[in-house]
């Protein structure tokens, strides 16, 4: 059992707290059983932590490392802990192959909230989208709150950061792909729209919505049908109706 | 400008920071300029503070105090406070004239979670629902992290707290209004159900669902279609999917 914070591997473990060292190292936090047991065979897990008092099953995971309470809670990002965590790879996507296919493609803007980031990714694994791009100035894909939101969906389908909208929409068109993007400038409505088999569909920022230059990119700016008083729906339920509507209407 | 934390004004406001100080005054915060022109001119303003460095153009509001930097900032719930927040005084609803009307009702069990619930009913009120029902149970709708995620919907619909579930559910029904529930057990699909003028729609907890006692009451179990992995939405992911659903159906 490691007791000391000057241990090396826990020092490198509590590393991973700060984005620029799990960027660079390659690295996330999973916490929790539930999402741990959601991670796939083939995902590489570098170690699993549990806490001294953690006692909830059998775990059938090489590497694992006991710490103190004291330590565990130094590494967990919630205030009461279960007691396990796993230190898990970060998967490379090949971004050219995937959009070969057919399906509902997600490309997130500039999502700030790292809740509504996880949240989006959970709905997109629920309605079947085929993969989710993340921009550059979005929330971290890999943050604790963001893994905690999406309940182990970020290990159901790819999910793919830093990506430049620009690029991402003119390859996309170039796989005749049919980019729609959520706005509240939109002429058509969201349930007037067939989509086609290849269908990709931009959200926009929490408070600002779309960049102007993506709007403009777009094949076809869509509202949601709102009657009621509120000017806006928070974005990943947005995000959420859109790929609802989408799935259902193909 | 008060200065003092001993000062009474100060400390009657700081004690709303605790919500059965809240529950037993009637009153609680709304903070930052935007939600603050979200109150209707008819609801009672008691007291309007802003920070000694608040410039942030004209308020037109009577009662309004000024507080050190440093006392607005132990009064402010976010960590880099804009400068302006009200104390409001709650109003009181009668539920028994708002279920003769016709229109959607959404009644939530155990919403734990204040972004959620206030997420909520911000799509309430986006989709025109008519009033949203609170449980005994369910995160407070006076918090601030709750008013925040309304993003000022909550001055725009009825919103009924500490609501007895068996109670609603029968009064309801008396009213004839058909009681839908979201349950992973429906055999229904939302998208084929024809929503009668009279509606409610119950939905539950994040991590349990509804309680078996209200999946018994409700008159038809709905699920939504999910062809993903996902095993569930997130629960104001889903409440807003029904809502945006019911609307257009309707």
């Amino acid at each position: 059992m490691i007791k000391s914070v000057q241990n090396q591997i826990f020092k490198d473990a509590l590393s991973l707290q700060n984005k620029k060292l799990r960027d660079k190292n390659g690295l996330f936090f999973v916490e929790g059983k539930k999402q741990i047991y959601e991670i796939p065979k083939n995902r590489a897990i570098k170690q699993i932590f549990i806490s001294e008092k953690y006692k909830n099953g059998v775990i059938d995971f090489k590497n694992v490392i006991t710490l103190s309470n004291r330590l565990f809670s130094k590494l967990s990002a919630t205030k009461s802990p279960q007691g396990i965590m796993a230190v898990v790879e970060k998967k490379h996507y090949a971004v050219e192959e995937i959009i070969k296919n057919s399906g509902l493609f997600i490309i997130l803007e500039n999502i700030r909230d790292p809740g509504n980031l996880g949240t989006i990714i959970r709905s997109a694994d629920a309605f079947g989208a085929k993969a989710v791009f993340v921009s550059k100035g979005s929330a971290d894909i890999y943050s604790d709150k963001t893994i905690r939101a999406t309940m182990g969906s970020i290990f159901h389908l790819p999910i793919i950061d830093n990506i430049d909208i620009e690029n991402m929409l003119s390859s996309m068109k170039k796989e005749k792909i049919s980019v729609f993007a959520a706005s509240l400038k939109g002429k058509k409505y969201l349930n007037d729209i067939k989509f086609p088999n290849k269908s990709a569909f931009v959200i926009g920022n929490e408070a600002n919505g779309l960049r102007s230059e993506t709007e403009n990119s777009a094949d076809t700016l869509v509202k949601i049908y709102m009657p009621g008083n509120a000017e806006s729906l928070n974005a990943a339920t947005a995000a959420s109706i859109i790929m609802y509507e989408a799935v259902k209407s193909r």
